[in-house]
């Protein structure tokens, strides 16, 4: 690992990210911290504001980052002028090179998707901007109907809160099921534990009700 | 309504507060940017580091930050040196005096009860924090299976998650279920919609298991 004993999480913040495709993740790792080291990378270090306004603080940019064991993207409407900047696409390909698990919330798996990450693999995204997100990547497989997805190191998840449910599973296979379900308690938060459970894809025309 | 044609909902920033019920209710208010403006609000503009290491970017610090029609008080290991800290608990009882809203997420409930806003209150908070934030309020009414708790203008959740399902009820009762239903869907979160509903509060032995 990267950090000696610890793993270190990297979070790509950029202009427009999607608050709780990162926080959501950030506060279940977070109950690991003799673990995981948990770092926001922007385009420099400083303040990044975010879809819903409030901005957090990169502690690096995207030049000075230390090397990721873990790779989590976020997506938010930033990801529409992201998908065509090939700084950050770049960065994107380089870290996924050497991540350990690389990780994908909503529309970040288009940031994904145009950085060559997903091509060859089964990955899923946001229901309400699917057909966006497909476009960004012809040679993903892209799956319509999935809490989160699995593909060798490639995980990623639906919409927004979907991240979360994603993470607990991350955390499952890192650290164990008891680490994971210990970490929902404390979070009182009940996840969805079966992949494949998206009852969304079916409210937004992506699959028949099921 | 203090900001014009929207209301400006405020949160709470501290050191150590809990990431999620801070950006967990944001992201739901978030797609209510016509409705809502959102503020973060700490000891002074600037960076607040949270309980789990990422910082956010408070706008306003307590002194000069603009009246709020919603006051979100977030919990997190901050809360713990935050109820002997005379200026913050001060301040949000003035808040609280003239704000529509008032809501408390978590052990932020410890803050709410030590400012005197909850006395004589029906209130809940986190579960495996309960006996210290009951020690905080001994005129609450505390209620230790909840979700939510409102009482007439206070609305107090319990863990972390929490949160998210009672700030979709606050959306619920001020911009209509229909409203909350479209961004919860937007979220592609499923929102525990009882406020009775509370696995958690057997898990740590302050109920019978229901």
């Amino acid at each position: 690992m990267s950090g000696g004993d610890r793993r270190t999480l990297g979070a790509l913040l950029f202009p427009g990210f999607e608050l709780l495709d990162v926080f959501g993740p950030l506060e279940l790792f977070g109950h690991l911290s003799d673990r995981v080291r948990m770092v926001l990378v922007g385009p420099r270090a400083g303040s990044v504001a975010s879809a819903q306004g409030p901005a957090a603080v990169a502690e690096y940019g995207r030049d000075d980052c230390p090397p990721l064991d873990l790779l989590l993207v976020p997506g938010g409407i930033g990801t529409r002028t992201g998908v065509n900047d090939g700084d950050l696409t770049g960065w994107i390909a380089a870290r996924a090179a050497t991540a350990e698990i690389v990780m994908g919330v909503c529309t970040g798996a288009a940031l994904l998707a145009r950085a060559g990450v997903l091509d060859g693999r089964r990955a899923t995204s946001n229901k309400r901007s699917f057909a966006w997100v497909e476009s960004q990547g012809p040679n993903v497989a892209w799956v319509k109907r999935a809490r989160w997805v699995r593909d060798g190191n490639r995980v990623t998840s639906s919409g927004v809160s979907a991240g979360m449910d994603m993470a607990l599973a991350v955390i499952g296979d890192l650290f164990g099921a008891q680490a994971s379900e210990d970490i929902a308690v404390i979070a009182e938060y009940e996840p969805h534990r079966d992949p494949d459970w998206d009852p969304f894809a079916a409210r937004y025309g992506l699959a028949p009700p099921g």
